[in-house]
């Protein structure tokens, strides 16, 4: 099996948010791809890169070798993500995992009937965390398997830190449990539950700063129902200055941790990662997925691929026989 | 693209060391396998599963499906692999990752003549250790990556530590540093050296306890040249009871990092290993790419394959259908 090098990958992006701004700047970065452009609905858009009417999308098929769908995964991409499929290569980073079969499902056929390729749920969860469960789980008879999510920023936990009264500014970030990733570890994750799994951590501007104020905040956060009180809860209080300077990122990251017996011995397989933008590292995925997505097309595969169907040597523009040298 | 449940794969190995046993012990805890038979020179194996004499492999071809090669990466790979995938599908773990490419190029010439599958070079490292260097470099334009190896016993080393007078028993760890780990994760790890990535430990029992004669040891270990000076090393002591308890195991394991830019933000993406026994783990890998070479096959597939040319999914005993609805 070879491989010989590839020429120029003609991307496109079609979604101009975070994801599609992230997307954007990582396909400058790539030495075998150009951006052919961006389709939009909004005819400015803050970018030098050329932007097309959504709506002439299909005009453009000739040109592009694939398309980033970077757009949400509530309602845009059941609605829309079948139609790109039927006239473009695409990626995407569809993320709602209890209905992924059904998407994979529709994008095949919309991908078999265009003749092109469509690699569905890519990031990193659903992604390279899906891609990790599959080969830890494969190696042991009996794995115990736990997913943790974090350092992360928590957008509804925030919401709910900022509506304390008192609150000026407010962020919560969500934190794995030491304890529960060393008895995840140990094998013992199965009796990990939510509560126990992570600790969230909060950082507040209050108005009036000063002990009184702080203790009243500190306590109506962490008994908050639900949202706080089963928690291990930290409160933090900072500057305006320090809030604008350490909590504007989007960080992320979790950990999938697989362990096991294998006949005597018990092993454990952790894959972990520490994100400082959530946006930039799920477009870092499906940026080298959508290269592999036009290398299937090139090899003549259509339909629709999971990150599991993928074989890893197509995520990376170094020919494999250097990464056979290198890697192997 | 879809998976059929396939029938029960028919599994020989050649070699009973180590990795032979434990290749053994692990086949028969597959859902989808059977352990046919172990070829070996020797006629009397202390196992219950049938022996042939490995001079009449050839004559069982029809009867396997796949071969699991449990030779040593000196000599019997490279004299002997190439004859075995002659006559049937392989898959085997050589790990000496220089030589890789001239092993893969033979094993692929090999496996085409006969109309076979050669999977290579699977294990740890070379194994999950390449495919996670491939998948995590291509997801960064300029990507530092670090292997670490850790904490795994180190046969050479507890040589030495053995050879120091007045040591009655000793066994010594290399261990990854935790400041070069974290150096790696913020992405300077181009700084990391051998002797500043891991330490050494040691775990010896004194032909004369007592603080006079530990001192002498610990002295002459931890300033032996090369081995140990430009280390930190650190010597316990311990009763020939916990010798016999704690440090009779195969321990090992390690880190591969990956960090840099996407753009204003930074990441990092680690996959780790702690392994109780290192013949099992690398057994355990073994198998599920053994796994993935039958069905290589079975599809009609013939020539070498490294890791980095396997789809994921087919590492695993769970059809397709049903990992994407659990793992993805």
């Amino acid at each position: 099996m070879t491989t010989s090098s590839t020429p120029t990958i003609r991307a496109a992006i079609v979604g101009y948010g975070n994801l599609g701004r992230s997307v954007e700047k990582l396909i400058r970065s790539q030495p075998d791809m150009e951006l052919v452009g961006i389709f939009s609905r909004r005819p400015e858009l803050d970018t030098d890169t050329p932007v097309f009417p959504a709506a002439s999308a299909a005009d453009h098929a000739g040109e592009i070798d694939v398309l980033f769908l970077c757009l949400g995964s509530a309602t845009d991409i059941p609605e829309q993500a079948t139609g790109y499929a039927r006239h473009f290569t695409t990626v995407d980073t569809y993320d709602n995992h209890q209905l992924v079969p059904d998407h994979y499902a529709a994008m095949g056929e919309a991908a078999r009937a265009g003749g092109n390729v469509a690699v569905v749920s890519t990031g990193w969860d659903p992604g390279l965390f899906s891609l990790n469960r599959t080969v830890a789980d494969a190696l042991f008879p009996d794995a115990q398997q736990n997913t943790f999510w974090g350092k992360g920023l928590s957008q509804g936990h925030s919401d709910a830190v900022r509506r304390v009264p008192g609150v000026k500014r407010g962020v919560q970030y969500t934190i794995p449990s030491e304890e529960a990733i060393a008895e995840a570890k140990a094998g013992r994750g199965a009796e990990i539950t939510g509560a126990s799994a992570h600790v969230r951590e909060c950082f507040v501007v209050a108005e009036e700063p000063g002990a009184a104020s702080e203790e009243a905040i500190r306590e109506a956060i962490t008994t908050m129902p639900d949202y706080f009180a089963p928690y291990t809860t930290t409160v933090h209080f900072i500057t305006e200055h320090e809030f604008e300077r350490d909590h504007q990122g989007m960080p992320h990251g979790g950990h999938v941790i697989t362990s096991g017996d294998l006949g005597g011995s018990r092993s454990s397989v952790e894959f972990a990662l520490e994100l400082g933008s959530n946006p930039d590292f799920t477009a870092a995925s499906q940026v080298a997925y959508g290269r592999a997505a036009a290398r299937l097309r090139a090899e003549g595969r259509t339909g629709a691929f999971t990150v599991l169907e993928v074989a890893p040597y197509l995520l990376s523009p170094v020919p494999l026989e250097e990464l056979i040298r290198r890697d192997v």
